[in-house]
């Protein structure tokens, strides 16, 4: 599999006219080998060159965690005293243009370009970036099991078994965080849990508001699961009520509940991604609330929270089957409530393949 | 407190010749103006020009999220169709020297230098770094509370509490990470697991391997504390033998103890950090164990994990009051076992304060 995925890159590679490629943090190393760097200052590095030997650049203390993939990486470790730029510059020649891994820090960026004065860099992300995007059926399988988790914890929250009223948004977080552990991840991403008037901030950090009676409360969670020892991230976002909803909510809801499953529904194969976006746009300004859709549509999910294909406007990628993304549209009015409605999807040959079937419709809790 | 550190960062900035500081993700921005980047593809920046006002760069949909901090700095939102590294390079000006923050994204990086060509890129750990390492009371007694929660639970681990014999290492890490969060930590940041040989991996991944009788159990775990809004980090490692430990094993753990508290004693006001590093290497070797500790004796600890002063050969930076940081030797043996112990320190004029002050012993569990 590894081997496999070399090879496309480095078809890739000479389309970009790019010599060598240089991976440290971030999904696209253990998409390609297996192994995903510590994010520390201690610099871990992959030197691929179009030709010949790759070659991971390793902190001696860490060479232990690398598992020996045969053929496919040689293993450099580097000892405290040792600069690893210096090996990482040797390593990779003295090429005309290297692409560098997107999340890279940029410390060793500006000390890669001190080493090499006449290099021109890219992102990493215009060769492995459409690769990655394109799921193969093992890490659709991954992001399935991922969601069926997170579907789990929605539907406790819908169903009254988390505590909301008289808690804060900080303590339905930990809950939700601890669930989101339990449920097999490995990792926790991120626990949005924002009530009432803090639901009009779409990344609100939950804190130390107290949760009341008949008040939106949205709660926004994901994690990454290993398989195989690479992990795949889960994302899901449902709002529940707590107490009966007025009217106005009621008819905002029902119009983002329409955004979402029309864009949903809208996922098919060669429809471009802006249009998915521009799709569930018009459903919300149709009615009437288009100044408070403030951010795309989505975002593709793998090793990343966050990657190719991005469902907005500008991006004109043709969707292909295992295009996996959020469809996610947000209704926020600053100062009173907001809501927002987010699943996983995979264009398939057989249409959208919703990954999260938990109920969408807004729960009213007594909780 | 944030203008005053901007005063500083900006007298820092005149004798390193640096024009502008750009900060992203990292702990150098919410040290700087309270604020955390969020660890996304989409671009958050400080422009901090040396005169004149500072702007914070952020999605339109995290502007809420950023607390008005009156005339420390303005917000510039950017819509999910503006490209922000244009707004970032307008407002930097055409400078001859930016500082970037040292874990901003590499992508934000090859995009800035291709808006700003004659630019030359620092990094800002040059500038912020020596000012970020030397703690004020209040962020001592942020770490002091962080600490002391991690002390809390290796007391458990060491009496017993934590069952360990018949589970596997990620159910044990599993145990740890809830455990950090119900001490208070708002995030996990590592829960390193390792039983028996992979004890002498340093950085040992906790997996699927069932912890026996009668082997040592390396645990070295930490998390984020948030203190107003910026975390602070915690770090400790202990470890535990489920049953009465061989006397080479014993011999070993009383080497690493000897060198730890040699250590720890000798983190004297003006002692350079090298020197500390040095003193801990020599009582390992003097104990027959020097090929066996293949790492520096610590790191800097704060809003990051890992910051400066780094207590490695090399490091020629004399410690002043509130330098912070590890002290956390260690001793691997290659397939048979291994052992570290470590304390958060920090120097102050009336000497080395532990902050950790748990049992250092090997403790015996039944568990």
């Amino acid at each position: 599999m590894h081997e496999e995925r070399i090879a496309r890159v480095r078809v890739a590679m000479v389309d970009h006219d790019v010599d060598v490629l240089l991976l440290s943090v971030g999904a696209d190393l253990p998409w390609l080998i297996g192994y995903e760097a510590m994010p520390l200052e201690r610099l871990t590095m992959l030197v691929l060159p179009l030709e010949g030997p790759a070659t991971l650049v390793v902190p001696r203390l860490e060479a232990p965690r690398v598992v020996d993939r045969g053929d496919t990486f040689a293993v450099r470790p580097w000892d405290e005293t040792e600069d690893p730029v210096e090996i990482v510059a040797a390593l990779a020649g003295k090429p005309d243009a290297a692409a560098v891994g997107n999340r890279t820090w940029s410390q060793f960026l500006v000390e890669l370009t001190r080493r090499l004065p006449a290099t021109k860099f890219h992102n990493a992300s215009e060769i492995v970036g459409p690769l990655r995007a394109i799921k193969e059926p093992g890490e659709v399988a991954a992001l399935r099991t991922a969601a069926r988790a997170v579907d789990r914890i929605a539907a406790a929250l819908q169903q009254g078994e988390i505590p909301l009223v008289g808690r804060t948004e900080a303590d339905v977080a930990a809950d939700l965080a601890r669930r989101i552990l339990a449920e097999g991840h490995h990792r926790v991403n991120f626990t949005i849990v924002a009530a009432g008037e803090n639901a009009a901030s779409p990344h609100h950090d939950a804190g130390s508001r107290e949760i009341g009676r008949d008040e939106v409360v949205l709660c926004d969670f994901g994690g990454t699961m290993l398989f195989d020892g690479v992990g795949y991230c889960s994302d899901i976002t449902r709002c529940v009520y707590t107490g009966e909803p007025p009217p106005q909510f009621r008819d905002l809801y029902q119009v983002l509940f329409d955004a979402q499953q029309s864009a949903v529904a809208a996922a098919e194969i060669g429809r471009p991604c802006e249009d998915v976006d521009a799709i569930a746009r018009r459903v919300i300004t149709e009615g009437g609330y288009g100044d408070y859709f403030i951010h795309r549509t989505g975002h593709g999910i793998g090793i990343e929270e966050h990657e190719d294909p991005y469902i907005v406007a500008g991006n004109c990628t043709a969707l292909v089957p295992g295009h996996a993304f959020s469809i996610e549209p947000g209704i926020y009015v600053p100062g009173r409530w907001g809501a927002r409605l987010e699943d996983i999807v995979v264009a398939t040959d057989g249409g959208p393949d919703a990954l999260n079937t938990v109920d969408h419709s807004l729960a009213v809790v007594d909780a």
